[in-house]
């Protein structure tokens, strides 16, 4: 049985700093990111790919908006599907190419997760989603909407929505099931679309959940051996930005824990490896995602140019 | 081993005519229709829904539009999967919510639809898509993106785009897998996003695969016993609005195909319905969606007002 590795990648490798958005932009580069996915197939892994959506998700809020008067705007949560459909297909798409005829298959599958009405995020709303707004358009859409809405620096007014921890994969026996099937599957893309239990059933809420700790939350929950978060950077750093600055090769979930209790990572890749290795997974690697294949094949003592960092239960 | 049953419902069914498509009526339409889903279930299929999405993929053709001097507008076949994540959602939620307790589970899977680049209908680009648009914007655009454009009646001028036959679907190892699983399957939404192959591998393209016949194409491919084609009215009539109409109960193969060459019916359905037989299937029905369970359980003989037409190899 091949290993199965759960990868999450930011919607910004799919969408750059700088860059539009168009089409052309979007399909190359999830062909470089299809090729660094097939690498680590080749290597023996079956890959859950967990995709981030935050440009893509802006640029179709804007466009939410921008028509409002003509047709009507669909709720954020609606919009996140949206995104799940258009970078499911931009990324199997770019799958089935870099790894032609070498696949048994490739398979988006649209994903909702649990949140819980009761987690404290819902309190303090905090995430700013798509365009800004004049001071009167704010007004206007916090009492019509019941958006709420922050001033955002000099550039205007935006929406806030909560960004609740994930609690479960609703479509977990599906994702499973394919895995089996050894194809590559894009799960829970954007986070996933938030659901919490409602008088019909599970009802989508507007809310962004992380796509790093959703990508921890599928990994544990389909059991896979290894968690890749990809990100710009080939390592992490312990006191980076000052001359003291240094890159982890390998720590310890115990000494993870310690850094984070100091302070020493910001965003929440750190917290997501530790809470992986916690639930029981075996190594979580964060770095690049051409790294991402020698990673997880170093041993603890062997790290190079080519590996990033890796999070383990006990160093080697 | 339950039968399977492909389900082919149109994108009106989800925003009726005369609705903008707002999210409460499209969540309260979809209950509507996944209440039928369910009871067709309970019936003991397995069931693949293949939804169609003509309303909402014109609003958001109009919602790229609008804002396109804002953000990049994607191509219609980036458009089209955006439906498939939006209401691949819809009607998960809606499956998940009437099902509670009773199934296995419900996946939602983004799905591409090979076409033929040889396509006769590649020449002659007839199907509507998108908004209205004046002369001049018309001639811009043809220019500009290389779009077909054609007067549109006295609303102005609109893209068409061609609408080839399905020649084979992308995801079939998958949502076969799932349909073992005995879980309800969303796939193929709007027909499914068009691709042939090119340079890069399988490649988008703007077209409209009509969804009827998508649904047929999937039906043959996963061996599904039976083709349910979702209409508004109860049963396909012979000599319609003439004063010789009357409604049919169940048809053989050879009869459709008589009464098609007659010129008799409109659209795809009864079409659909031939081809799914001719390839191998047992039943296909074209009725309401509460109807198609009766349909499906009644004998050759009996028929009522519970039941819609039966297109059958040899007749009872």
């Amino acid at each position: 049985m091949p290993r199965t590795a759960v990868v999450a990648l930011g919607g910004n490798a799919i969408t750059r700093n700088g860059q539009s958005g168009t089409y052309e932009e979007q399909s190359r580069n999830a062909h470089a990111m299809a090729a660094a996915v097939c690498a680590l197939r080749d290597a023996g892994w079956n890959v859950v790919l967990v995709h981030g959506n935050g440009p893509q998700v802006g640029n179709l809020a804007i466009q939410q908006d921008e028509a409002a008067s003509i047709v009507p705007a669909l709720p954020l949560f609606c919009v996140n599907s949206m995104t799940q459909g258009q970078l499911g297909s931009l990324l199997s798409l770019a799958l089935l190419a870099e790894g032609r005829g070498r696949l048994p298959g490739v398979v988006s599958v649209v994903t909702h997760v649990m949140v819980d009405p009761a987690d404290p995020a819902f309190q303090r709303p905090t995430k700013p989603v798509g365009p800004f707004f004049t001071e009167a358009q704010a007004r206007e859409l916090a009492e019509n909407r019941g958006w709420d809405i922050v001033r955002d620096g000099d550039r205007g007014y935006r929406r806030v929505v909560a960004s609740p921890k994930p609690v479960g994969i609703v479509e977990v026996d599906a994702i499973r099931a394919l895995i089996e099937q050894h194809m590559i599957v894009v799960a829970a893309g954007g986070g996933g679309i938030p659901v919490m239990a409602g008088d019909r059933g599970l009802e989508g809420i507007d809310a962004v959940i992380d796509k790093d700790f959703t990508a921890q939350r599928l990994a544990a929950s389909v059991n896979a051996d290894a968690l890749v978060l990809v990100t710009d950077t080939a390592k992490v750093h312990l006191d980076f930005g000052t001359p003291q600055q240094r890159a982890i090769d390998e720590m310890s979930v115990d000494d993870a824990t310690k850094h984070l209790d100091e302070g020493q990572f910001l965003g929440p890749k750190v917290r997501a490896a530790v809470r992986f290795i916690k639930e029981g997974g075996r190594t979580a690697v964060i770095t690049t995602a051409d790294r991402a294949g020698p990673s997880l094949d170093a041993a603890g003592t062997h790290a190079d140019d080519r590996t990033g960092t890796r999070i383990v239960g006990v160093r080697a």
